[in-house]
């Protein structure tokens, strides 16, 4: 009787394995829309890394909030290369939607070699969280 | 041997079935409670359904969101009308805050009739995201 | 046949019976990171709960979001203390990130008894909606 089985609660128990693996791991998207809070962002990015080290995270910046990653990006507290440089050391990702860069007549150049290049900003948060299992986080 | 278990398996794959569809499809509820930004958010709406034509969005809105759902609204760049239409007819629903209209003492006379009403802006958030499979992005 | 299959299904129905439960409930984390709008999440909450009475209700605060759950906090609407403990009372729960409280040298003290300090607040976001089902919500 095992024997005959095994196939089909093998193919169940693959079935249901994504689902277990999903509620276990936490892969969050940050979304930044504004770099007017990009400083406080990368506190609260690196502070939930020291929270939850395992999490994965993902900013992904569209509109006024691709500024802080931008060639030589700065605020008043400073430049922001070396902690995006950090946070992408520790497994952060960072993207930066085309259609911001279109609409600017910004060059892909223009953008921190740590940060990809995606088609839409918001398409991307919808796709990693519909897609990919990812949590919403709006700092 | 099949035939037995053929009703068995069927109701595991019925029962499995639709997490499989809502991890394909792609749902989104745009949460707009701030009228001031609608325009960037009706193009942040523009530019995920050209990069995801699949996607089923609706934008809920509630407190000073419903202002551009409301009949003549405009803002510095032109009437909202025409722009709510255009995405109405893409697909996209608009919901307007039942609650608001009361705190406010408008009638469901005074929304655009693109726009449905619902008891609660943010209840509506909640149930579309626990109940519906949407996810939630906030422009 | 039916005595053999009876444990092999009983454990196929146990475990799909959480993600059943998870669809039916809803669970909402509100993230608060700004006390300027306290008042109006508070009126959320409020309303969110009259239209969805079963709805579980955390709100995670952080950064500028803690202020109107330290003691004697107001605004001018008055104290927040009344509508905390009223929203407790409908049992909502109410968390302060330990982050902030230390890097603005603030006592556990300082904080209501209604609510509750985690480690960080970002963190507790994550974990929320990645490991108890929770959506998401920022008013």
């Amino acid at each position: 009787m095992k024997r005959i089985f095994t196939p089909m609660l093998t193919a169940l128990l693959l079935a249901t394995a994504p689902m277990a693996a999903n509620a276990a791991e936490e892969k969050v998207v940050y979304h930044v829309n504004d770099s007017a809070n990009a400083r406080v962002a990368m506190n609260n990015v690196n502070n939930h890394l020291n929270a939850a080290p395992d999490a994965k995270i993902v900013v992904v910046t569209h509109g006024k909030g691709i500024d802080f990653l931008l060639n030589d990006a700065k605020d008043d507290k400073g430049e922001f290369a070396p902690v995006v440089a950090g946070l992408k050391g520790k497994g952060v990702d960072f993207r930066v939607c085309n259609n911001t860069l279109k609409a600017r007549k910004l060059d892909a150049s223009a953008v921190v070699p740590e940060a990809t290049i995606v088609p839409s900003g918001v398409a991307e948060i919808g796709r990693l969280q519909a897609q990919e299992g990812y949590v919403y986080l709006k700092p």
